[in-house]
């Protein structure tokens, strides 16, 4: 048997956790998988006293990850400790220098400094796996880069952060408004310390920047996205798209259009009888479409221990066989730029809005809409109190930039009680 | 760049067509993604002068597909051929013996000898690769064997056969009996030459024997599964088990028990608002789970020209890599002898039958179901014609032994107006 792979692992939270049970739970397994015994040679955290329900005596223990990271003893960097910069990213890039390999959780790291750490890497022939980064246990990753390899990509889609699906979920089953939700998120623990990161629609956006940057064959570039939250997403809109047989997802899609590659994370409506639709609770999906494949799905859980430190043993029995390849899919320098595409491909949309209840308010909103060019399949008027009135409206097939347009005027009419919730209906 | 990896396609129908196809229209992708260029040799078919609809004149032409896989210049030879001995397994061996590399999409040769192949192979120090042989274009092999190598597998599901997958949800949508939609399967081209491979559940049965072998670690055995086909099923099970919530699916279930590996291919009641449950028409689905990764769902085409070359490609793409690893997840020498492991998972179960309609039937019945040690949940005698009774069981959770005991004592009442239809009732 060839000699052992050696990991060194940076963070100790639940991921890094994860990891070290599996190996040590798992020992014999992997060995049988792999041809070689993977072992851990030193691990690195914050704090070295906190008791994390975990045997680590046995491994050499480095306070500096950028220490851990060169070490002779250790072949495969795992950095669990995520951030988009400081200690993550020094460390990665000391690991790389040393010609390590490297096994990456990091979703914000490497959409922030994805191209440069694929090029650093390639430079020296090692590998950045990051399978954990994106949809949890999900193989996604090896799904796309891999098993899809004949495909052209023509469109990936995808639910990618699970609180957000408890969430939109959640008030749909309960009937309870987005506030409450949080709220009880919050006190469940499930938001990331600066929630944003999540309901903002961030997280789920570095995940989608990895997956367009495999799809598509361009450079990870997570400013050429179009990224909206799901904050302003109130029970009736839920209600309201629900009645016309669609959920609410914080979807992203990329999508290959005349104009380059379109890519966005944000609520939109599918049906409710798609895979997606269905997907309830704590889940991720991915959905991929290739010319060959047709359409394939993907279905897990997006976090928790097991689920991404599964996805972190799988990089690394990969790395033990030697599998080797691009970061991206095709080596670095061959990655063709990433501008950010004006989305080209028209969709539906569903409009609501608060109108002032003046005569002519409709009219006005309708005739804005007309101007903009985007006709309107759906519009009612729903029960109202005394001041404003309601109005869905659920549009034919219109450009967003028509939909854009339209909007600005709808503002500048007089008659907008609040800023119209506008969101893309996408064909699935 | 390195020397271009030389394929030698055996079978030129719809797969290998395909196969041709992708690497005609995909080559400067395929090179991009595997650094290598990827070129057909040679091809053997039948009949040379057939109009495939593809340009074949550049490549050397074999009518022997054994001549094929001995060529100098093939480096991968890719059996897309089919059936379980005679040319293709001959062609097969050869291939090994000469030290090429095989990409298979054939299910049925590697169900019935993939141990003695995985053998030879391993001994020769080439590949065999099957993405193509397991539900098409979904990258399942792909995802078990290495995306969850970290995991150890609890359970494999999976709907792998799409006719059968249609035939019951034509079945349900439309309200037809089962001979009605076999004979539009017939008219479509839907079936195989011999129909009994899907409704008899054999196809299906070959593919769950490579899950199982990967799974669990076990030597690939078709003997050892438990196969029941859909042939039994009529319109009023369909019916019966919508309206209690479920659906019925050709299912494949292996799961390790105290007993060994337990591995059937039958139709079975899946929840209808499950992923299993809501998989409608001619598509599969495979569920993995796994001790740390929880459940994973994967769907798609499980057959056709694009998905099935696609799964071919992606395998073709990683020996372009230079990916490695055993065949069947560990060496071959290293798994365990298979034996048909009698089913130990107790399960709840849908029985239907016709009483005589005599006095105290309905009785003698559940008197023989508890003397089995089978207990009732619910049992309900509906409407019916003058000379029999249809009767619905539903069991509480019952060992199949018990089930079996049951159904043996029941035939031997005299009141049987026809053989049960006994249904497993999946947990998933």
């Amino acid at each position: 048997m060839p000699s052992p792979l050696r990991l060194g692992i940076a963070g100790l939270g639940t991921v890094g956790v994860g990891v070290v049970r599996i190996v040590q739970r798992q020992a014999a397994l992997l060995s049988a998988r792999t041809g070689r015994e993977i072992v851990i040679s030193a691990v690195s955290a914050r704090s070295k006293d906190k008791d994390r329900g975990v045997r680590l005596s046995e491994y050499a223990w480095e306070d500096d990850p950028v220490a851990l990271a060169k070490r002779d003893d250790v072949d495969v960097f795992v950095e669990v400790m995520g951030g988009s910069d400081g200690a993550a990213k020094d460390a990665t890039e000391a690991a790389i220098a040393a010609g390590k390999h490297v096994v990456s959780a990091n979703k914000a790291l490497l959409a922030m400094h994805g191209q440069a750490l694929a090029e650093a890497a390639e430079a020296k022939g090692v590998a950045i796996r990051y399978e954990a980064a994106v949809a949890g246990g999900i193989p996604c990753i090896k799904a796309l880069s891999e098993g899809l390899a004949g495909n052209e990509i023509s469109r990936v889609m995808g639910v990618m952060n699970g609180t957000c699906n408890y969430i939109l979920t959640r008030m749909q089953d309960a009937g309870l408004d987005y506030q409450t939700v949080f709220a009880e998120c919050e006190e469940l623990g499930y938001l990331e310390a600066d929630p944003t990161l999540d309901v903002g629609g961030i997280d789920a956006g570095h995940k989608l920047a990895l997956l367009v940057s495999l799809a598509f064959g361009t450079q990870v570039n997570y400013d050429a996205l179009q990224i909206e939250g799901i904050e302003k997403i109130t029970i009736e809109d839920i209600q309201q798209a629900a009645d016309m047989g669609y959920r609410i997802k914080l979807l992203g899609v990329a999508q290959r259009s005349g104009r380059g590659v379109e890519a966005r994370m944000s609520p939109c409506l599918v049906p409710a009888a798609s895979p997606l639709g269905q997907l309830e609770g704590p889940m991720n999906m991915i959905v991929l479409e290739g010319d060959s494949v047709g359409q394939i799905v993907l279905r897990g859980a997006g976090a928790g221990e097991g689920p991404t430190a599964s996805a972190v043993l799988g990089d690394i029995c990969d790395l033990a066989r030697g599998a080797m390849q691009p970061v991206f899919g095709v080596p670095a320098g061959d990655l063709a730029p990433s501008e950010r595409a004006k989305s080209a491909t028209p969709a539906a949309y569903y409009l609501r809005m608060e109108l002032a209840d003046k005569p002519g308010a409709l009219a006005k909103i309708a005739a804005v809409l007309g101007d903009a060019g985007v006709s309107i399949d759906r519009m009612r008027q729903y029960g109202h109190d005394a001041a404003t009135a309601p109005v869905l409206i659920v549009t034919h097939r219109a450009a967003q930039e028509a939909l854009e347009t339209a909007i600005a005027a709808m503002e500048s009419t007089g008659v907008l009680a609040s800023a119209p919730v506008a969101l893309r209906i996408e064909d699935i």
